[in-house]
């Protein structure tokens, strides 16, 4: 192997891990939206990036920091969650939302049948718990001083909370399988967000650390993107100052001269869901011709 | 239930159909194009959407112009034809067209086997008809003085006219099915496009009557934006006002100077279809560096 | 038919071929950024297109050209390798790159077992050989003055170079299914791109060039467009020459003054894989708020 | 079509009718134990059947009754329930179970939401009710005196119980949609199975209800063989009287005698539900080589 | 290599091809039926098969005879087409139907639109035939003394003949695809059916030869028994020689005496197809207790 | 929940867990063939099962010991490995093979890359190993004298073995997905199969262990019925005797007249692999009408 290390110092590259399974491919839709593409091939391990800088490696989300730590990954992306289970010192380098419809982070929960007597933590004294994070359960119930037995569920453990164990602690992003589950949240653990990490040598290393640092740029680039839209519209000259000082949300707009010359045409970067609402104020201040185009990145 | 109408009183909501089945997909496509992302759940009857004020439900398009009429929704999108043939009292705010390809509406049609004799309306007195549409084929039949007999078609509509009834009443767009079925259409009883419909008391209600037409507003930028893009191009001052003047499609433009004092930036928006025969003659009149860019929303 | 010729001759058609199976989706969706909407229908074996001076005609890449070269078609897209390994004579109008991510043509290849002692194509000699291009194959043979058995394959090539035969001539893109069958590349007979192909007599026919020369635009413009995107920022007036003058993509860009004196918008299209490089850049020489927006096409 | 009527007549055809939809792939599936092989061809709405003497058409369940009293068919498999909605006059031949796990007849039910005030038919004055099933709906609430309006439901009925409408008519097997819907059922209005039924006239032709005949007499054989297998095992000859008499359910066994004259072999048929409780008596009781075998068809 | 071959030599083992594609799911089941369970693996080109003697590859059926007259198989199931189609010298070892329900041959056609005016092979003198048998069309039409350009289809050869040739070649069970196409079969080239091939060297080795005997054997037995069920029934001893003399399907019964002196257990194999009309008269002649029952193989 | 218990204790039932995920479809069908029809509903987590003696629960395979061990199952069928991993203590009452095909156990293997220098347990000393069997392989390399680190591995394990650790511990039925991997099987830790396990308490409860005695029998019937079949034929009175001596596999066979004074028929069960060599022998001796038949259950 010797002599392809020597060939990989000529070149320099980063070993990204990106999450295999449930995150996968908005990880990758992300990644491309970042400028990066990638594919993944059924023959093969190692997925092709057009970049030949990057390294990617697809490992569970639950592995990743673990990796990014022992050095066999420079940086990955993962969840808070995992993180903090698995007690690995990485580096943060940022943190993301991937959801474009909710736009909200997950949450670990304590979850009981609707009818159990469980009303807080202070209740599961004594009693038995079904959850993926064994490591995360048993810290949160010593912090509360309260002695139970946490048990690995390899799945399905929205199941066990009716029969097999008196409670769970599972993820949810709205509730809604817990619900449907008649299943009850009582106290939220841990709230958790996709997150870039590195190693800590990776990070002092001056190359590894920059080509991070533009990774993690480009991806909030894209994530700002996906929030917002480009609004453009024409505007009579005489309305513009009182149509901007009623509608504070079009921040810092370009103004540019139309050939005729009581109009002038304002274009501004809004979120998409002010829109909604902007729209017809903008018509009744007198706007016309407002078009509204999708964007691909946004960096301030 | 009391206490959730207090709470629902305190932030007033719009109650919103939309079509399940066919017509699902597409319209949620379209509504998130307006703005509003409506998430279905497998496990839950109430989708979700990313507004506090819109409650959807998913409801067959056969049956929406019916609950809206009852006052159990406030507003909702379906299509003409079931109007009409629920014959239901509701306020039509818009009509849209939903089909990015062929932009045509639906037409109900009187189709018969290619070899039978029945050439029009007067041929059916005596036979029987087979359709979705009873009331709508009735009526029609008694405007025409004819009488035959209708009955309901649960579905598959088509093979039956070849044996099982001497016509039938069928929806179809391009005719295509019809003709690989070896049906030949009569004639057209209704042409049908999907609408936004109000109930008439949520109409009168200030607060759901601006909320409903922002939807319209907003939705029908959406669907004008599908058919529009962006085009920007550099074109050579001297040739401006010649380049203008024989593009007329070019309508209403924004001129912005170019760093080069002999060029203009020349940007407008434009129907998709007019672009494949624009840019060959913007070549020939001197333009440069043309490009053309997608709309989310187009509002006048 | 001779109404219907009449009907058509009033109203002049390009019948145009385009490849059935595995570049079908990729053909079409190309199709729809170029501006022309192809509908394929199970019923119908003549898709639906939204210009009525085309006719489609799905065909196995493999014929079209043959049936172009007959003038069954006036145009087709085909790989370069049909054309050469049918031997038709037809007008090559453009070659295109439909792969986004690799964007790389595919190659026909000499494979053997990892472990063959055949390493160069002398060493053939009396070997049998297994292929889809029979005729490319002997052509290769006869130019390199080597005699060996081409025996045409009807698929699954790749498994037959271990024991059915000595060698294959097989195509590849990234020679990652090869690698997976542990077979090695020998040489590369002829690297292959997606081509628009015109009968001799259509391109003479000045209406039909017209309409082949504007389908080649347009399909170029939106394959251009898709390897670039649209770059905006602000940049303070006092350091816009510095930033020009080190960030030469930034290709003749527009200029436009803001409201504030002190600041510019700076405007221009750009590789989007110059994005990834150029945007930390950007932002080390003080450009603000910069944004990234999508292209339909791009026509120089 | 004087000749092809011609060559019906020399050759007599019975026309049958097969529910299209959920209950088709389980029909077929009996129609081929009983001997007779139905292939549907995606392109041809008559399908094949490995019979010259009938004709098979797939038709809505919803329907067959109608077309079956009408003429157009001479027999048909739908529900009991279709038959009693549609009020259609037509000869019951057989009634059949198709569930080969449950061996339950379907139900229509009156169900609401498990929090509602309706208790019994009694409560549902003045109510709305939705169902697939108006008339068999408005005949029960008519034989109650009640007087309720009922409107007809496209589909996904069980959601509309909760909002819509105050009840819902629905069918259901085990209950478990409803229960998972929410919903409590209140009463039952109709139990149903399928059934063979015939038109009047074709009942009363020699050869079509001999045919019919035959068709019912082996699709009963069919299906009665699906809850039966056959058992054979060999007994002491000592030991038989008083196996025979503790098993009554050996009903009727065939027995013969071993080449080891102190051992008899027995065989019977048996529901394969008993099977489950026999073979460990049978073991007790001192059998030997117990085989269990499946069967095709059983006709007493 | 050298070990691996010793090992071979100690243990003969016999190198059989299978049909891949869509012959490829239909003769794993009937290898299964013999005795013989195959096993495809995604990641292997050598499928599993649990009798040691056999080693299987999985080939095209278009070049399973080539291989086999080649010698890289021992042996090969394959249509008779292809053999005839590749002209193949190979040792014919019997002749199998594997459509278990239409239980017919295969045929090549000539097939041309409906209102074509070709009407008989003759009529093809000068035009154009698309099909993907080659060689056999050309003999064919040499046979019959006609000159016609014949040009290789790689696929989809029914939409061709309506624009793109004159006429086809092409293969069809029961014709209904050629129909649903609109086109009309004109004459018959070839019928085909699978077929078991040796190669004539390991047709000539004792052991190889033996090996291809019995698989042909068992296929055949239980290709025999898909066909056959065996019936059983209980007969009064008085009618037993009147229902044997009218019912001479039931050839060559087992006759064994019941416990009840008066009645015989019958039991015979029988045609599947003759159960539909047997049952009837059976019960006619006093018959009680048939029963059917499925086989495996059956051998005379 | 009292009177639910109380009519529990009316009717004594028994819990059984079935493993949920890859086995769940295998252990379902041999249930089935056992007698015990299980329906699995997305809507419910407690399966429908035709015995109202039986309750089912889906769990996974690696953690029904757990739950078998704590009484909230009183029985389950899991594989040996699990009951091993989680040393849980619980009474096994039966072992099964499900594989039809290669009816062999799974192993749990050592796994290192091709070109690894580990040739032993022993080598493993300070090296990191990944496997879902952490404890199991901890108490093997105690065993062994080894110390190395292990860690839990969330799945895809095999791909790790190349870059992430030393060595991988993984279930492997043929070694084919670990041969695609290029890894190296080093040693074998255990080879495991289905067991059907019981609580000790339920195993000393009288009805509890007859009903798992009895489904234990049932299943062990249907399983090796899947391996036998039965074999009927003719043999000439005379030939019998040399028969059934040089055909010892022929084991017990019962021997019945025909109806011909000269032929007797004989019948046997015989294990299916044998079938394959003994037709062609009983031909040659003589035998007539051979015929194989299914077996749903043999009881020794």
């Amino acid at each position: 192997m010797k002599k392809s290390e020597a060939k990989k110092s000529a070149k320099p590259k980063l070993r990204l891990g990106l999450p295999k399974g449930s995150l996968q491919d908005a990880t990758i839709e992300k990644m491309a939206k970042a400028g990066f593409n990638v594919q993944v091939s059924s023959r093969s391990y190692v997925p092709y990036v057009d970049d030949e800088e990057l390294e990617i490696r697809l490992i569970r989300a639950q592995e990743i920091s673990r990796y990014v730590e022992h050095g066999y990954l420079d940086a990955g992306i993962t969840g808070h969650d995992w993180i903090v289970e698995n007690g690995s010192k990485v580096h943060e380098v940022g943190e993301f939302i991937f959801s474009k419809i909710s736009r909200q982070p997950t949450r670990w929960v304590l979850a009981v049948p609707e009818e159990s007597g469980i009303q807080s933590v202070k209740d599961l004294q004594g009693k038995r718990i079904a959850t993926e994070v064994v490591n995360l359960t048993q810290r949160w119930l010593r912090k509360n001083g309260v002695k139970a037995e946490v048990e690995f569920s390899w799945g399905a453990t929205e199941v066990k909370a009716h029969e097999l164990v008196d409670a769970i602690v599972e993820v949810t992003e709205t509730g809604s399988s817990l619900r449907a589950n008649k299943l009850r949240i009582v106290e939220t653990l841990l709230t958790s967000t996709p997150r870039l990490i590195a190693n800590h040598a990776s990070w002092k290393d001056g190359w590894k650390r920059k080509k991070i640092e533009t990774l993690s740029l480009l991806l909030r680039g894209a994530l700002e993107a996906e929030a917002k839209v480009g609004l453009k519209m024409n505007v009579p000259r005489a309305g513009l100052a009182k149509l901007l000082a009623e509608l504070p949300a079009l921040r810092n707009p370009t103004i540019s001269q139309l050939s005729h010359p009581e109009w002038v045409a304002v274009e501004t970067i809004i979120d998409e869901k002010i829109v909604r609402e902007i729209i017809p104020q903008l018509k009744a201040a007198g706007a016309e011709g407002i078009i509204e185009y999708p964007l691909n990145k946004v960096v301030y």
